[in-house]
């Protein structure tokens, strides 16, 4: 055991157990008892981390949207033109990496496995509609998207498509490549700008 | 115990009592056991039609596909405008009713579950994807398509909205209205119509 183990650091680790549990066990067998075997912890030393699997698992979600958010927002402040800043941020909604489609499978089987659960807490959002938002109402601002344009038809219509393609890619890769995905974003946003 | 029992009948209300314990309890309690009981059949009774519970949820997941398949080939059948037609179709693959919500439902949780099955055995298609290649050539016979579309990246396109829709108005039922599925659908599709 190190002499001084920091705090986050070690809910971090427990957080990638989990990871790695639901990612090579399915989320069923996502027990505390086995997430702590995973992370070679006592019960005990996770506990003291981890009072619920309910919060471990809401843990383990929310730093899968942070790691995603924060790429997001490392686009976002770069010094590229907007129509390149849309795709290269949609891009980063849909897995064509090992570790995104990772990061996508994990929460994908959480939001199925909490479906179930009796006290079924209100899901919190991957963020990917509220982002998507954000981006048509920026495109709007800056006077890039075709007159007439219902503005919250189209969020909801690109979040689809997003989503969608984040699922086939994540299903089925080989089928959908990272330079598939980006000829689908391109030619799908050329028809609303002007 | 009626004299005469259909084979076939018989076979329909397990795996519709399949379904009823999927939606109401999830797929990781699916087992042989648990749905025989949902179908008021002994252990040994339900064995007779299905020997694994393999052949069962694969028997409980074609039917979903087989009845989904048949609402389509009727509105195929009809004799209304193509355009019509098409919207029509594209909306019977997008769960607005809470008769097509359990269907995707089912699908959905079982597309998970098998996932990590040792023996993952090729998981068939719901034939969505099958369904909108049809759908994007039989309107490029009919000259309808813009010039200069690619038509395999498009029906790629149009299949990722239209599963993307599904899980959104499968998890978010109000905010995704039938209504608003069909602006979705018929203002994407205008923009493919010359």
């Amino acid at each position: 055991m190190p002499k001084k183990v920091d705090h986050l650091k070690r809910k971090r680790q427990i957080a990638e157990a989990t990871w790695r549990v639901i990612l090579e066990k399915g989320i069923e067998h996502a027990s505390v008892r086995n997430i702590a075997k995973e992370a070679n912890l006592s019960l005990g030393a996770l506990r003291y981390y981890f009072s619920s699997q309910d919060q471990l698992l809401a843990y383990a979600m929310d730093l899968v949207k942070e790691r995603a958010t924060e790429r997001i927002q490392q686009i976002v402040s770069q010094d590229i033109p907007l129509k390149v800043k849309v795709i290269q941020a949609l891009m980063e909604m849909v897995p064509t990496s090992k570790e995104t489609r990772a990061e996508m499978e994990i929460w994908f089987s959480f939001l199925i496995h909490i479906r179930h659960k009796k006290e079924q807490r209100k899901i919190d959002t991957d963020g990917v509609y509220a982002g998507i938002q954000i981006l048509m109402h920026t495109l709007q601002e800056n006077n890039m998207l075709k007159d007439g344009i219902d503005l919250d038809l189209e969020a909801e219509a690109l979040y689809s498509l997003v989503d969608g393609l984040a699922i086939h890619a994540l299903f089925d890769p080989t089928r959908i490549p990272q330079e598939k995905v980006k000829s689908i974003l391109s030619s799908y946003m050329e028809r609303l700008y002007k």
